[in-house]
C-alpha cells in the first residue's frame, strides 16, 4: 500500500525502557528495578490526587467534560489568565503537536538548539517540515538568532530549563531574545521543568502571563508530568494569546484527555505542599549526584530539573555503561543518540539513589563487561 | 499570526453536552440530570476495573509502558491475531487520526456515507483532504463503489454498525464491497459498536482476523468506549496488515494512552459476563423505546448499537424538542447537524428511560415550548 511520502522516513520517539520490559527481558524482580530513566517524581502524586482518582474509579464510563471547565477554571486562576488563554493536552507534547500542525507545512522549517526535546523534531517531521539547529550543549540564544534571520522559521523552540541536558537559560536572556522574533513567529518557551528551576533559582523563573501579554508571539507549556508527579495520566497546558489558542483548538481531538485524568489533575494542583517538599527532596538528593560525579571524575551539568546529566567523557563509554546498568536493573538514560557521551539520570528516592550508586560504583571499578 | 491555511476553515467536533455544564447553564441538580447523548454503556464498567484501577492509582506517576506488552498480547489472544497486526489508540478516533495522516495529503479524498462518524472528515480536513459522500441516510453500497470509481479516494469508510443511524450492513454484503476496492484504497470498517450487532445478529457480527487475513487492505476499528464502559478512559484499538500498522505506528505519539487505561482496558477485557450482562439488557430496554415510538407516530431505524434513532417528521423539530429536554436536565442529541429531523437517545438504565419517557411524553402533549 502506498503512504503519504512524509512518513516514509519517520522515526519514532524512543522511551526509557519500562519496568516491564526489564523484567521480562533480564528477568529481573520488578522490586529490584530501580527506574530514573523518565524524569517521573520519584515520590509519585499527591496522595490526595490518588484518593480522588480511586473515589472516581467508576466514572470510568463517561467521556471527560470536554470544556474542562474546573480544570480551566483552576489553571487560570493560578496563572493569572483567562480561559481563552489556555488549551489543555495529552501531555504538553499533545500542544506541541497542535502547535506544529497549525503552522508548519511540507517545507517549513523550526529551530531548536542541537540537543532539546527530541519531540519537537518528531513532530515537525510528521508535518514534512526541516529542522535547523544551533550547534552546542547548552541553547546559544546568539547563535540561534543568526540562524532565525538566516533560515525564516516558522517555529522557534526554546526549552527552558532544557530536556535531555539540565540547564536553563535566565528569564531576561529568554526575554530579549524573544523581543527580537518577528511576531509571524511563533515561539514555543517548553516549561516542563519550570517548578524546578523557579525553586532553584529566581532568574530563571518564567511567569506565562507576563510572557503572553509581552509577546503575542509566544506559547508556553507546562505540565503535570514531572514535579505534580502525573506523568501517567498525560495532561500539559499551553498558554498563549486568545488567538493561538484558537488556532490550536482546532486541531484537538474531542475528549483529550481521560475522565480521571481531569479528576488528578484538579487535585494535583490544590496540593503545592506536596509539589514543593518533593522539589526541596530533589535537590537534596542532587547534591549526593554532584559528589558522586566530583569523587568519580565525572562531568556534570549545572541542573534546574529533577535529573542530572553526567558526562562520561574520559572514563567510559555511556552506552555500555547504561547496557550494564540496566542489566543489573537500573534503568537510566543514554545521551549517545544525542551526541552526547554522557547519561541522564532521574533524581530517585533517597534508597533509589543508593542503589545507583552501588551499581554504578561497581561497573566503574570493574568495567563495564 | 499566520496560519497553516488547512486549519482555516476547521470544524470542531461537537460532543454530547457535558452534565457539569448542564448544571452550570440550566442550574439543575446534578441528580436530576439524565445524560442519553453520548452511548455510554448507562451500567458504568466492569467492577472489575473500577477495583483495579482504584488499586494502581498511587502509580499515576508512572509513564505507562509504552509497549503496552500485557494489553496487546490479550487483544491478540482476544481476536486471534499477531501482536504485529494491532495498534492501540486514545480511542478508536485516534487511529482514525493516524490512518488520515498516513494516508491523505492536500487534495487527497475520502469516500464516506453522508450520516456517519463526524471525525472521519474532521481528520480528513486537518489533512487538506476532501470529503465524496454518497447520498441517503444508509450506506448506500452500490452507490459508494460508483463514487469509488469514478473519484478514487484515498480511504473509504465503513462504519458497521452506523454511528449515528444504529442501521448495520451484513457481513456478508461488506466484505462484496471490499472485494471490489483496489488493494491500494485503505478500507476502514468501523466496528465501535460490533459487540452489539454481534450480539443481536449473527449477519452482522465482523470477525477482524478473518477480515484481515482476506484484505490485506482493511482497517478494522474497535474501541473500549461503548460495550467496555470504558468512554472515558480513552482506548480503542486499530487492526490490520502488519504493513499498514507500521505505517500507523509511525505516526503514534509516545505514551498515547494512560497508565490507569491499560489498568482499566486489560481488567475489563477479562470480564466478558459483564459485557454481555448489560448488552443484553440495552436490547430489553430498546423494546421499550421501540413500543414509545411506535405509540407516537414517531419513526426509528432498526438499531444494531445502544442508542436509538428517533424521527420527527410531521411531529415536532427535534432541535426545538432536544432543547426542551435539555432544560428538563434529559441529554440527549439532536441530528439537525447530519440533515436529519431526528435525536439519537442513548438506551439508559431503565429508571433513566422512565425519565425519558415522563419528560418526552409531557413535551409532545403541551409543545417544545
Amino acid at each position: 500500500m502506498k503512504f503519504n511520502p512524509v512518513i516514509e522516513h519517520l522515526k519514532t520517539y524512543e522511551p526509557g525502557k519500562p519496568i516491564e520490559l526489564v523484567v521480562r527481558d533480564f528477568g529481573i524482580d520488578p522490586k529490584d528495578i530501580v527506574k530514573l530513566a523518565s524524569n517521573e517524581n520519584p515520590h509519585g502524586c499527591s496522595p490526595k490526587a490518588a484518593e480522588a482518582v480511586a473515589e472516581a474509579a467508576t466514572l470510568m464510563y463517561r467521556y471527560p467534560d470536554d470544556s474542562m471547565m474546573h480544570l480551566k477554571a483552576k489553571l487560570a486562576d493560578r496563572f493569572g489568565v483567562a480561559e481563552e488563554n489556555l488549551i489543555v493536552g495529552a501531555g504538553s507534547d499533545q500542544v506541541i503537536e497542535f502547535a506544529s500542525h497549525a503552522k508548519l507545512y511540507g517545507g517549513a522549517k523550526i529551530l531548536q538548539s542541537e540537543i532539546t526535546f527530541a519531540m519537537y523534531q518528531i513532530y515537525a517531521a510528521q508535518c514534512g517540515a526541516g529542522v535547523i539547529k544551533s550547534p552546542g550543549i547548552a541553547h546559544d540564544l546568539d547563535a540561534m538568532y543568526d540562524l532565525y534571520k538566516k533560515e525564516e522559521p516558522e517555529i522557534v523552540y526554546v526549552c527552558a530549563p532544557n530536556n535531555p541536558t539540565g540547564d536553563c537559560l535566565d528569564r531576561v536572556d529568554i526575554e530579549n531574545f524573544i523581543e527580537k522574533i518577528d511576531p509571524d513567529t511563533l515561539v514555543v518557551v517548553d516549561g516542563a521543568y519550570q517548578e524546578y528551576a523557579a525553586f532553584k533559582d529566581p532568574r530563571k523563573a518564567l511567569d506565562p502571563a507576563t510572557l503572553i501579554a509581552k509577546y503575542p508571539h509566544v506559547l508556553y507549556l507546562g505540565t503535570f508530568s514531572k514535579a505534580y508527579g502525573l506523568g501517567g495520566m498525560r495532561i500539559g497546558y499551553g498558554i498563549a494569546s486568545k488567538e493561538i489558542i484558537r488556532s490550536l483548538y482546532k486541531l484537538r481531538p474531542p475528549f483529550n484527555v481521560t475522565t480521571l485524568t481531569l479528576v488528578a489533575a484538579e487535585a494535583a494542583l490544590e496540593d503545592r505542599a506536596f509539589v514543593e517538599r518533593t522539589i526541596a527532596d530533589c535537590f537534596d538528593q542532587m547534591k549526593r549526584y554532584e559528589a558522586f560525579a566530583e569523587g568519580r571524575g565525572l562531568g556534570t551539568i549545572e541542573s534546574y530539573t529533577n535529573f542530572i546529566t553526567l558526562r562520561l567523557d574520559g572514563i567510559t563509554d555511556s552506552t555500555a555503561l547504561a547496557d550494564a546498568l540496566l542489566r543489573r536493573g537500573v534503568i537510566v538514560r543514554d545521551l549517545k543518540g544525542y551526541g552526547l557521551n554522557a547519561i541522564r539520570v532521574t533524581i530517585g528516592k533517597a534508597e533509589e539513589n543508593d542503589r545507583f550508586f552501588e551499581v554504578a560504583s561497581e561497573i566503574l571499578d570493574n568495567g563495564t563487561k
